[in-house]
């Protein structure tokens, strides 16, 4: 596992205090990530961050409680990352491509969280469960929105703009399955390839297509 | 989990044989699924099987040969769907037509078994990981030869060939991820679509785009 060469390291969980319980997430998103989550155990998690599983129940009644944060975290962030850029400035295609490119970038930089977040949902309470897909159909309506949006411009054409979404989200989301830090690519190129095919699956007109400056 | 409706079944593993080995392979792919390889026991196997686990080692040494040979068959069905498109008759926009209609319609139909085979490749043992990758480099492979040869005939438009087989793969790839056999489309609705997409993203000159009789 590469879990330490991402993102998903010490700062990019800032909003966790207090640090105990910060070391404590980091840990169990490795630890999720390299064995699963049915397979780990509080003393697995509280072990990695050299802890005692006591110490651990001050910060998190549950192993449950620990999945549920990493992935509210994770989600909220998704989101945030996808309404900034629906409610950004500029054509359909610049938002579209403003909305891939971060999309992408941050499930790539931080591709063990993203995977925790996204194979482990089954294993979250049903309440936890219902607040986590209720975040994803704000995330899907984002992307939806954006489409339906250059449609209507007539800067896209786009014969099913539910199912382009749902493939717009699934083509980024899966860069958390396949990058590695490892790989050919780093973040922005992939964010920068997948801005263009995204762009040419809502058949952007050509004149349409921006140049994004760095 | 719904790997009961899907078809992980019995009739998709016919080539395992005897029975026995057959029924403990699909215990493994739901067991597997349902809670991830390192939380499964060969002792979850053989229970979901009604079998005893000394019954099960008669077929299978190790939980891990189980995995192997699960991969194993996932992967070489994936491969034979892409190069029996690849060696197709017709243009290169029929066959990667046809290359993403059934790559996406096998995953869609056996979501269980694709993401155990897709998420549980680091648990191979190294021998077993190695002939799984050169699997995975030659499907690569079939998907880059149709997308090369629509480039050289003047049918395909792509600035980044190995980048959009990759992005291709992935799309199709993650349907085993959201696909719901309680959800809206069936898999050949989604296969349809995603053709359509794929087509636009290499950018296929509108003349190329095939009528597909089912």
């Amino acid at each position: 596992m590469d879990s330490a060469a991402d993102g998903s390291g010490y700062q990019a969980w800032s909003e966790v205090t207090p640090d105990a319980a910060r070391r404590l997430l980091v840990a169990a998103v490795e630890a999720f990530a390299e064995r699963g989550y049915h397979a780990t155990t509080t003393r697995d998690i509280a072990g990695r961050a050299g802890m005692s599983p006591a110490a651990l129940y001050i910060h998190y009644k549950t192993k449950e409680e620990l999945l549920h944060r990493i992935s509210r975290i994770g989600h909220d962030k998704a989101l945030e990352i996808l309404e900034t850029a629906a409610a950004g400035p500029g054509t359909a295609a610049e938002r579209l491509d403003a909305a891939v490119r971060s999309f992408v970038g941050w499930h790539a930089a931080h591709h063990t969280t993203a995977r925790v977040v996204q194979y482990e949902l089954d294993a979250l309470a049903p309440e936890h469960r219902g607040e986590i897909v209720a975040l994803r159909r704000e995330s899907d309506a984002a992307v939806r929105r954006i489409i339906a949006e250059g449609v209507g411009a007539g800067e896209f054409d786009v014969p099913d703009v539910p199912g382009t979404t749902l493939a717009v989200l699934s083509l980024c989301i899966d860069v958390a399955r396949w990058f590695s830090t490892a790989g050919h690519r780093t973040p922005d190129e992939v964010g920068a390839l997948y801005a263009d095919l995204v762009l040419r699956m809502v058949g952007a007109r050509p004149a349409a297509v921006p140049v994004v400056q760095k």
